[in-house]
């Protein structure tokens, strides 16, 4: 009699916005484990602040500083497989005493850290996934309008991606969602303006959260965006 | 004192998949108001079964028969039209009892019917959105695989689109995403064989209900597909 790895999405950011289902895997959860960046609480975590049962205990799963890695490097591969291999050892030694959550960011199957503990958890102990909104539905309903009319095409682009690809895509889609702002906000500016989809854009900072901006892309200015940011353009299909 | 109109997400169909804020709101509300076609229950009333208030009064908006106008014809709009105006006029004159929930199947803001009512009650009730769990969401959960790693493109089509389009789009993203399936089955898998995506395809009829059905679209056959369908094509991005 084993337990299960849940892999729960807790959704953009308010605990209301949970699923019943993810409300209660949380709740009574014994054990609750989380990614974040050494030093930091973990935005997982914050989400359910003063909801863990009192037995609970925490699995701080730290990433490995890798910022002197540069992304192509294989160093930098190797390192955090490594570090997901002790991720993934330390949550299936805790299975024969029940079940273990994870807490997820939005929806744990879309663009999620969980992805690379699922895929080596398989196998070799029990594993289910909890769906949740994401943190673009949270983003497009912060913005007041909605993101998709009748046949639309939706385009989601992560920011890190070359901007002349970036340009491309934005250039050629209805509606767009720009996730993994950060520190290539200038860049998603210059794409956008070469497609022509500048004036359309809105930024949406942390979605659902107690600190949620919406503003007009145009007039942000030169700014600092946080991790938790999302640039939309809303589609403008048929409607009758 | 005027009341509010919520639309409210219900998610992909378990109602242990509805988020706390909806299924507070739907336990509570005593006017409860859906969509549905003439003589049939409506999807969104059937999640929410056994969960309304005793007192609650149930608001059906059925839609007008329109099988014999074609899409194109400008009729077509003039009666969804009209039909949207008397239902927003319904709902407002309900405000000054209280709030009014109206069911959304999904995300409201994403593809949802709500939209052509939440665009007419603006500036004339207080109106709200509660964002939901996608029916995608449900989908890529059933599927059990992530749907995008790294910096994969996401492509998001409706199957009413063209099929020399659908071709198009189908060929030029890394995970896609094909709602709107119903009778567009045969014109969804001419275009994936096309784009060289066939073999990488599934199909998911009712995410997240008690019909789900997962399977490679290869070997679904020649079939009736539901309303309630999704097409996928999973990623296959970065991943340490
Ligand atoms: C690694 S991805 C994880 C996405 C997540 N699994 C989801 O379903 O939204 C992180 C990116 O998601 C976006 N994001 C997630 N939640 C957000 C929120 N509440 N507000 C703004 N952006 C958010 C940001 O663009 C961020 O860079
Ligand atoms: C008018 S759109 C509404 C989308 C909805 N607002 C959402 O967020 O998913 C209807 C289409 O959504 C898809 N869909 C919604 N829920 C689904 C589910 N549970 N299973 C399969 N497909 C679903 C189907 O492709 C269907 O044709």
């Amino acid at each position: 009699m084993s337990g299960t790895v849940y892999g729960v999405g807790l959704g953009p950011g308010n605990p209301d916005l949970m699923s019943v289902r993810a409300d209660r895997l949380v709740r009574n959860a014994r054990h609750v484990a989380f990614f974040r960046k050494a030093g930091r609480k973990g935005q997982a975590r914050q989400i359910v602040e003063g909801m863990l049962h009192p037995d609970a205990v925490e699995i701080p799963m730290e990433y490995p500083v890798t910022t002197e890695i540069p992304l192509d490097d294989p160093r930098y591969n190797e390192v955090l497989s490594g570090f997901y291999a002790d991720c993934v050892a330390r949550l299936c030694a805790l299975t024969p005493t029940g079940d273990v959550v994870v807490l997820c960011e939005g929806d744990p199957f879309f663009y999620g850290s969980f992805m690379h503990l699922f895929i080596r958890l398989q196998g070799r102990c029990p594993v289910e996934v909890v769906p949740a909104i994401t943190g673009m539905s949270g983003a497009w309903t912060a913005s007041g309008a909605p993101i998709t009319w009748g046949d639309d095409v939706l385009t989601v682009l992560m920011a890190t991606l070359p901007e002349a690809e970036l340009t491309r895509r934005m250039a050629d889609t209805d509606a767009l969602v720009v996730m993994k702002i950060g520190r290539n906000i200038d860049k998603v500016r210059r794409a956008l303006t070469a497609a022509g989809r500048a004036d359309q854009a809105w930024l949406v900072e942390y979605a659902a959260m107690p600190q949620q901006r919406v503003i007009r892309l145009a007039e942000a200015g030169e700014c600092v965006t946080p991790y938790f940011s999302i640039v939309l353009v809303h589609g403008q299909g048929r409607r009758p």
